[in-house]
């Protein structure tokens, strides 16, 4: 089993599990999953196990599907409170089964991931603890959101939290799978945090400066709800610790009324865009250099492969 | 440490493992948790794991908060759909803190569950059958409401699956908690699932005879939704299969246009009330059987207790 038939059957694990005689929960669930999706997560997981000697992929495809259903949870239940309609070039749970079941299938898809881990032993420490990141992240995000306090210093905070967190569980996740020795499941784990850092940032960018129709969802979701800018936006100008919300409403006169052109506008004149790119190209070189602790290799040089395609991905 | 002291022990573990550097998660989950509640499922768990020879009730308390947190998340999570605006004699998450965050205090438990769990190894397989079980039943039952299909075989299949299954994974949990043999864990187990449809049903009844002020939330909430008062309906007026949209309907003409109490009150004249507990009677009685098959002693006389209990209980 390669690499891409490992992530076909990371997919296959995933329409596995969530089998139902409950049709709404499978229907939804099946939804998003065969989406798709860049299943990042993932490959981090399958690379980081080749990369200490890992030889049967088949083995980590359970947690690579329980890793990637967790993040799928997450985005079902995001969308509700995001009022998001398009995710991954469909129709979002909660706009097409509404709330109630949306909420339900988040639920349910976190469930499943328990299920997936169950025969996991120890793994589910350091599992449940990303797990944990991730909706503290989420949750800090939705504070400052609507607390108006969302800075570059809680904005780090969310991004490590929420993202980079699972990234981490990923690649220590693959090295625990070969029985990797503790120095090198550390030097994954500081990959997996960096290139997480950067993918949320590079994320975050692509939600100002992207094309909605390679993204597959709207773009400018989270610039509208007060998100995801920060950084870039005090890179630009100086407004470091200024919540995004005094900028939103100063903007809010320009451009015909429409603060999201508004942002735009002022992050591309004043550079932001660019020194947010520059942060993210800061934490690749970081990612890989954490990567020059591990014996080198074809898997090693797909996880660097891996960090430039998190910085140079369009969608 | 004796069961009263376990209970204690029970609380403290939920509110240690739901501390948290973001505010407004540890203070949402101390607020549900620290409402208090039955604890019903850590009294099962904990005497069915001192019924076959365990001694150490400290050894249990984790999981007991495992399963008590589950239960929790899963009341967080329906008071959103629900819109329930009190539970356990408190304002609900949902209303105090708002969707966004009660979703998310939601989830957070959820993962706090898994962290419990993790050094649990093959306890995690029936732990996560159960949690899966309790979210389809959720789902079930919205299902069932919203197409206006809810009938008394649904009815059955929604309280086995969202009530039943957690309680049964309590009985076998403490079980296994103690290394009890095979049909001793059998026998625990199938007197948790006929103690909690009996729960359930004692529940729905309640849901519509009960006292708002002992029962410490509002009631004819689920009849208002569609929801729990199925099974006694069908009972006393030989509707059985007929959807409870239908009964709503015809019956909103009476009683002041109120169809609460036109169903309470043709409920109460109907005998179906009656009905409804004598069935729960007979689960409980089924219950007792199934202790029958374990060694006596004061751990199963506690289980009778806890039957009786759930029987004669006014909230």
């Amino acid at each position: 089993m390669n690499l891409e038939e490992a992530i076909i059957a990371t997919d296959q694990a995933m329409l596995d599990i969530v089998e139902s005689d409950v049709p709404v929960l499978q229907e939804a669930s099946e939804h998003i999953i065969s989406a798709g999706g860049k299943r990042v997560r993932p490959r981090i997981l399958f690379l980081a196990y080749q990369s200490v000697g890992g030889i049967d992929l088949e083995r980590a495809v359970p947690v690579a599907a329980a890793i990637e259903l967790v993040h799928t949870a997450t985005l079902v239940h995001d969308d509700i409170n995001d009022h998001g309609k398009v995710r991954r070039g469909r129709t979002t749970v909660n706009e097409k089964w509404g709330r109630t079941f949306a909420l339900l299938t988040g639920d349910y898809l976190f469930t499943k991931v328990y299920s997936l881990m169950a025969p996991y032993g120890d793994l589910n420490v350091s599992f449940a603890e990303a797990t944990v990141a991730l909706v503290e992240g989420e949750t800090l995000q939705a504070a400052a959101v609507k607390n108006n306090t969302l800075n570059r210093e809680i904005y780090q905070q969310i991004v490590a939290k929420k993202t980079a967190s699972l990234f981490r569980a990923g690649a220590m996740l693959g090295a625990q799978l070969a029985d990797a020795e503790q120095p090198y499941v550390d030097a994954l784990g500081e990959y997996g945090f960096f290139l997480g850092l950067a993918f949320q940032i590079v994320d975050d960018l692509l939600d100002i400066v992207g094309d909605s129709t390679l993204m597959g969802k709207e773009v400018g979701v989270d610039v509208g709800q007060g998100k995801g800018v920060t950084l870039a936006y005090d890179a630009g100008n100086g407004h470091s610790g200024e919540s995004i919300g005094v900028v939103v409403a100063e903007l809010d006169d320009v451009d015909g009324g429409d603060p999201f052109q508004a942002i735009k506008r002022k992050l591309i004149e004043g550079g932001a865009i660019e020194e947010g790119r520059r942060m993210a190209e800061a934490l690749i070189v970081q990612a890989n250099q954490a990567l020059d602790r591990l014996p080198p290799g074809p898997a090693v040089d797909g996880l660097r492969d891996l960090a430039a395609f998190v910085l140079e991905r369009q969608a």
